[in-house]
C-alpha cells in the first residue's frame, strides 16, 4: 500500500469526499495532479475507492476562443443550475497553454465570482504545469473524484487552442462551443474540425448593439452545419444565442442539454459513449505510457535526435531507423535492473 | 547482410530500379509489401540505396467514394501527363478495405485500360492484405521505389473510407478529392473533416444531363470552403469540376496542381512540409512498433481483454490497469532472451 499523504489515511480521504468535504477533495486532486511517484499510488487507490461512486454526472465541456465569454457564462450558467435546478456543479479547467501564459488561473476564479462562493459548486483551475497527456489524466481522475463528491453537473472549461478540445471531446458527454460575433465572416472565427465535435454552439454576447451581429452569427452557422453529415448520437449540432451579462437565453442552453442527454440516453448512444470513452482512454493510456518509457530510456533520449536527422536528411529508412531505435531501448530495459 | 531473395543481389534489384525496369521494381515492392522477416530486412537494404534518389516527384492523392470515378479519371490524368507533359507516372492504390472487399483490385487496372498499356505509367494496386499500419508503410516505401525509378508524378488512389485518407494525406504533396454531384444537399456526400485535408474538389462526371447538377455542386461546395480557414499552406482549397469520360477540365486540374507546388515552392511550405511529414512518420512508425511489440508480448495477449473488462466496468481505474500491464510487458521482455 502507498504511503498516506500529509499522514491522511486512505479511509479518511474516502469519508472525506463523500461528504463533500471540498478540503479534502481539493487534496486528493493535489495528488492526482502531483507527478511524485509516491503521490500518484496513492492517489490510484482513492480513486479505485472512488470509481463505484461515480459516473452519475452530466459532463459538459464549454470551449471558445479567449474573449468568447467563457469564464462569465459558466458563472451565470453554473449559478442557473444550483439555484433553478438544485443541481451541484464542479468546474475543472483544461488549458495546457497555462504553463506558459500563468496568470489566467486566478483570473478565471475572480471572474467566476458568483460561483466561487456558491456552497453547490466547486471551481478548480487547470494544474500550472504538465503536459497535454499528464493535463488530460489528472482532468479525468479529477471527474472520477468531483462525481464521488457527488457534483451532478461537471464543467470542463477548455481554451480553444491546439489539441485540447479533441482531447476534452473524449472525456464530456456535451460540448458546447462559445462563438464570438465577429466581423460577419463568421467561420472564420471557429477553428478547423470543431464543428464537426460540438453538440451545440451559443454565439455568446448577444446583448446591447450586439444583437443583430449575433442573430445573424446564428444565422450563417446554422446554414454551415447542416452541411455536415449528422454525428454518430443522431443530434444535429444545435445553433444558439446567449448572453451572460443579460443573462438571456442561458436556461434554454441547458433545457437543450437535458433535451440531448434524454436523445442519447434513449438511443443508448449515452452509455456506448462512455464505454468506448473508457476504453480508448486505456489503450491511449497504454500508448503514453509505451512512449514515455521509450523516449526516456537511457539509450533513446541521446540518439534519437541523430536519428531524426539521418532520416530527414535522406540518409536512412525510417523503418530502419525505428528498428534500430526499438533494438535499443530493449537492450536498454535489460540492462535496467 | 540480410539474404537475398531469388538470388538477385541488392546490387542487381538496385540498378534495375534505377534503370525503371519494371519488373525488378515489381519485385522490389513485393519485397516492401511482404510480411517475412527476411523479405523485409532485405527491402530495407534496397529502400536505403534508393534514397538517394528519390524525392524528386510530385506526390497526388486521388481520393473520393467508390463511384466517384476515381479510376477513370486517373486513367484519363495519367494519359494526358505522359502524353502532353511528358510525365512519367506511377499510380499505387491504397485500400485498405481491398482486405474484405476484394476483387476492386482487378477492376481498378482493367478500368485503367489507357493508363496500364502506357509505357510511361506504371500501375500497382494495394496489397491484398495487412492492416492500414502496414498498407501504409509499403505505400510510403513504394513511393521511394518508384520515385527512384524516375517516376515523376506518384498518385495514391485511396478510397474515401475509415481512416485512409488522413494517412495518406500525410504522404503526398497534393490532396485532390473527386466528388459525385447528388442530389442537391451537396455536403452530405462528403465526409466529415475532408474538406479541410482537401487542395482541391473536382465535381466529376460534369457531362451530359448532369453538367447543370455538377456547376451548382461546385458552387455549393465552394461556398462552404470560404467559411473555413485557410490550411498552413496558405491555399485555399480549389473547386473545380471535370469530366473524366469526355476528356474536359482534366488539363485545368493538372495547370492548379502545377500553380499550387510553384505556390508552395516559393513560400517554403513544400519542402518543410516534406520535411515535417518524414518526421512524423519516424515518431509514428516507433509507436507503431513500440504498439506491436507490448500487444504480441507473451503477458500482454491473454490479459489485455481481462483488464479492459475491468475498466469499464470500473473496476479498476485507467491508470492503474495501464501501469499494471507496463510492468507485465516490461517482466516478459526480460524473460524474452
Amino acid at each position: 500500500m502507498a504511503k498516506p499523504k500529509n499522514n491522511i489515511s486512505t479511509d479518511s480521504y474516502i469519508k472525506g469526499i463523500l461528504e463533500r468535504d471540498i478540503t479534502v477533495l481539493s487534496k486528493a486532486i493535489t495528488l492526482v495532479e502531483s507527478t511524485l511517484k509516491s503521490d500518484l499510488e496513492f492517489a490510484q487507490e482513492i480513486i479505485e475507492q472512488c470509481l463505484p461512486h461515480s459516473g452519475n454526472s452530466i459532463r459538459i465541456a464549454v470551449s471558445g476562443i479567449p474573449g468568447a465569454g467563457k469564464s462569465s457564462f459558466i458563472d451565470v450558467f453554473g449559478s442557473l443550475l444550483t439555484k433553478e435546478f438544485g443541481k451541484k456543479v464542479a468546474v475543472l479547467t483544461v488549458d495546457p497553454s497555462s504553463q506558459i501564459s500563468k496568470g489566467s488561473i486566478l483570473g478565471d476564479k475572480v471572474r467566476m465570482d458568483k460561483l466561487s462562493t456558491n456552497e453547490n459548486a466547486y471551481i478548480r483551475p487547470s494544474p500550472s504545469s504538465g503536459s497535454l497527456g499528464g493535463v488530460t489524466r489528472s482532468t479525468r481522475e479529477s471527474i472520477i473524484l468531483c462525481e464521488a463528491a457527488g457534483f451532478d453537473v461537471i464543467i470542463i472549461e477548455t481554451v480553444g487552442v491546439g489539441q485540447s478540445e479533441i482531447t476534452v471531446r473524449s472525456m464530456v458527454d456535451f460540448f458546447l462551443l462559445l462563438h464570438l460575433s465577429g466581423t460577419g465572416d463568421e467561420l472564420q472565427g471557429i477553428k478547423r474540425g470543431i464543428i464537426e465535435i460540438a453538440d451545440a454552439i451559443a454565439v455568446n454576447k448577444c446583448d446591447g448593439d450586439n444583437i443583430q451581429k449575433a442573430k445573424l452569427a446564428k444565422k450563417e452557422i446554422e446554414n454551415a452545419v447542416h452541411l455536415f453529415h449528422q454525428s454518430e448520437s443522431g443530434w444535429e449540432t444545435n445553433v444558439m444565442t446567449c448572453s451572460a451579462i443579460k443573462n438571456t437565453g442561458i436556461d434554454e442552453i441547458w433545457t437543450m442539454i437535458e433535451e440531448y442527454i434524454g436523445h442519447v440516453k434513449e438511443n443508448g448512444f449515452f452509455d456506448s459513449n462512455r464505454n468506448q470513452q473508457s476504453k480508448s482512454w486505456l489503450y491511449e493510456t497504454i500508448t503514453n505510457m509505451l512512449e514515455e518509457s521509450f523516449y526516456n530510456a537511457d539509450g533513446i533520449k541521446n540518439e534519437i535526435k541523430l536519428f531524426e536527422k539521418e532520416v530527414t536528411d535522406g540518409k536512412i529508412n525510417t523503418f530502419h531507423a525505428a528498428t534500430m531505435l526499438l533494438k535499443l531501448y530493449k537492450s536498454s530495459l535489460k540492462e535496467s535492473e
